[in-house]
């Protein structure tokens, strides 16, 4: 847990070892241009690039991925296993203090899920590949799930 | 994986057992007015009952609530540990016909994470005690993130 994310002025590490007590598979992965040095910060950073992105499904989840079609809005959630998960308080590069993981977009978290509210430019459903407008993920993220968008669930009130 | 969940016409289960590739921490639960029985099939139905919701987190984690406050919105993640894992298509009863399971937002997946973007009525940080506007989420439900919502990044352009 040293070396890259050493801890810095204003954070705070766990004090004891995380307990575990349920267990995610990977359905796929996600081909992005990013590696994690030159990864952007967020989704609206990687949009901006114009770099689009590529997910690619497990065979055994492929059926999964009916009705998905361009134009859709989904919800990724990927797995970001390069993040420290002790930290529970941080100073990110942009603050000079340090605050709560919880008000933070972090990858470094007790579960390292990522979240990524996406467009589908192209699916083939057999194969498993959907290109999507953008992603804030390094190359070869797995990804753990994909919901449809529905900004009027989604959406807080106002 | 029977009974409350027997697969319906349209429907089709992974076809070998999940394997797993990382762990998951709970980092508290959620208190909510909601049963399996009568739990709101989405987060815009469980606004408009106008029944609030409690978050509680675990001591371990209460730091990382440093710097939320009353009045933000927040993206939860939360474990739906009563749901089968190996249902790929599915017939949910607002549909006649079966669909792929990422183009739905059923509690049934292959890593049962639900999300939901809430409001924070009132927060207690040393207690670990958020009280938000609204969830879809059983009583007792896992909480495994917490994460500010950002419009700008999260929304899909126009």
């Amino acid at each position: 847990m040293k070396g890259r994310f050493d801890t810095r002025a204003g954070e705070q590490r766990l004090d004891r070892a995380l307990e575990f007590h349920a267990q995610v598979t990977f359905i796929g992965h996600i081909e992005s241009p990013w590696t994690l040095a030159d990864c952007p910060k967020n989704l609206r950073q990687a949009r901006e690039t114009g770099q689009c992105a590529v997910l690619h499904l497990e065979p055994a989840f492929r059926a999964g991925l009916e009705g998905v079609a361009a134009g859709d809005a989904l919800v990724l959630l990927y797995w970001m296993s390069e993040a420290p998960r002790d930290l529970i308080r941080q100073t990110p590069r942009h603050r000079t203090d340090g605050t709560g993981t919880f008000n933070l977009r972090s990858p470094a978290r007790p579960n390292p899920i990522g979240m990524g509210i996406v467009k589908v430019l192209e699916i083939d459903t057999n194969l498993g590949v959907i290109r999507i407008d953008a992603i804030d993920a390094i190359d070869g993220t797995p990804l753990i799930d994909i919901k449809p968008h529905m900004p009027r669930a989604d959406c807080v009130p106002e």
